[in-house]
């Protein structure tokens, strides 16, 4: 960053917490602007992105100058793909600040934004050219914000790091309670896990769909709820419930279905909010990882292992669906 | 395309003229949806690129959905970007109508949108999966058109391919005609010098750079002339003119400047109209290839050799641009 001009995307209430992370920074680069946007969802539009776009060229924004994301995930998808789109690319650096961005949305170069029809429907792989995840940070966490990270880092120990599983399980109470030095060796963990996943499979062709784990039916529980009363953890959570279901219903043994289920049990989820079949499904049509051939779910053969299943019929689907709306831990 | 549900980015009279040779595709596709967007720069703009990203959501687009632009390369830089960045990336077929698509802007991979401040500021590095550029198209072309994919052939030949800058001068007046049969071997060299130079280059930081001759200036006099008055290729070729002057004072033989010279006039450029030196300057500022340190120029050391130079003083810039642009052939 040094000598270089730094633009800082942010929102307000992570600038007045955590700017402070940016001190050193400040000195180094040759001059650094401040961008505040709105703070969660809000931001990702493609109109906020246009704006960006504007104030970065009215700036003197070169293709040299450096994008920092401070922020959770939705300032991150964000920045990342006004930083990839602006002349064509310029490098960015995440400054992950809530545990889901640092577990899970600061790597791996996925970027986007919403549109009204269907969320992260437009955006661009730009990887970051450096990702800090600091766990001080997580102390000022809200518990739901925590809980959602959480389910993400229980999505990538479940398919991928059944030492990581354990630990989730022994420092349980620890982690549920935001302590930064319990977190720390957790969110490496998670970041490792899901660096070399994403390495093996840059363009999630293949291996990395194992990340989007609980996230076929999250998405669409998301979508008709109109992206309220859940957050995006607490909706994967329960995709997840939902995709053990079809998973036991393939043979996945039932004691590593029952491990998993007491753990995300001990997210102490908020209810399933009542959610219209029909709008679920509708939504899984728009889901931007379905294929013309139909939805692609990600089911555990059994803990430590996931494959990719395309052939759940649709009369399985809502035989399932049906059940587990109205009683999603039966 | 076979089975696949394809969206065909064009304008109206591109499809009048050339729509036909998409006959075989429609065939073999699952579902052809064709998408009209208005001809030209016009096309450029990020809303008409959120009305198309809308519109491929409303009509059931998926990742393994396909984008063909057919036109000019106002039409592929714009479908490449709405392909490039729809669901992350979908994949996309260039099929150029005009020659200045056919030799430069289908091939590289380079999209963009323009906002008001800047041109093509807004885009990525998306390559087409295919190319097909059918040099029939050429016999419909008219001839300002003509001679801006010319400038562009020139350009390429003069640093990259002395045999093909020898076939320009040979063939001249059937390539300046637009004879079809004159011109498939010209496409072919042009597509294969850029390629060569792209595939080693890709993200443009070194050699790829060459391809940006007469682009410096010239970008500068379209967006100082409100992208009216000159074509893109027009702009290139008194880019490349003036870009002379500098290789002249830098050591370039004065034979192969003069051989350039008399090439660049046979285009028979309309004349260059009265532009603000201040503005061609300030517009200078907001290209997208300058870097924090200032312009880049690529100059040719020789006939076959181009290089990267950003020492060009602003003292010389001025004095050499106010000679230039009061008398451009002087």
């Amino acid at each position: 960053m040094a000598g270089r001009t730094v633009f800082v995307i942010t929102d307000r209430r992570v600038r007045g917490l955590h700017g402070g992370l940016l001190a050193g920074l400040e000195e180094r680069a040759q001059r650094t602007s401040w961008l505040t946007v709105a703070a969660g969802e809000a931001a990702k539009e493609l109109a906020t992105a246009e704006r960006l776009w504007r104030r970065l060229l009215a700036a003197g924004g070169k293709r040299d100058s450096r994008i920092v994301a401070l922020g959770g995930g939705s300032v991150g998808d964000l920045a990342g793909f006004v930083a990839g789109c602006f002349l064509r690319g310029i490098e960015y650096v995440q400054l992950p600040t809530t545990l889901l961005a640092q577990v899970d949305a600061a790597v791996g170069g996925k970027t986007a934004v919403n549109l009204p029809a269907a969320k992260n429907s437009v955006g661009l792989f730009h990887h970051p050219a450096l990702v800090v995840a600091d766990t001080r940070c997580l102390a000022t966490l809200p518990a739901r914000e925590l809980r959602s990270g959480l389910a993400e880092v229980i999505k990538m120990a479940a398919l991928l790091d059944l030492r990581l599983l354990r630990r989730l399980e022994t420092d349980w109470e620890k982690l549920f309670g935001g302590d930064p030095e319990a977190w720390a060796p957790v969110v490496a963990a998670a970041v490792r896990a899901k660096a070399t996943v994403v390495v093996a499979d840059p363009a999630e062709a293949g291996e990395r769909r194992l990340l989007n784990f609980g996230h076929t039916l999250g998405h669409a529980l998301e979508a008709a709820l109109g992206y309220r009363r859940l957050r995006h953890g607490e909706a994967v959570a329960y995709g997840m419930l939902f995709a053990l279901r079809l998973a036991r219903r393939r043979g996945m043994p039932p004691a590593d279905a029952a491990r998993l289920r007491r753990l995300i049990r001990r997210l102490e989820l908020p209810p399933l909010p009542a959610v219209d079949r029909g709008e679920v499904l509708q939504a899984m049509g728009l889901d931007k990882k379905v294929r013309e051939t139909g939805a692609v779910w990600v089911l555990p053969e059994r803990l430590g292992r996931g494959r990719v299943v395309a052939d759940v019929e649709p009369g399985e689907l809502r035989g399932e669906l049906d059940t587990f709306l109205a009683a999603p831990w039966s």
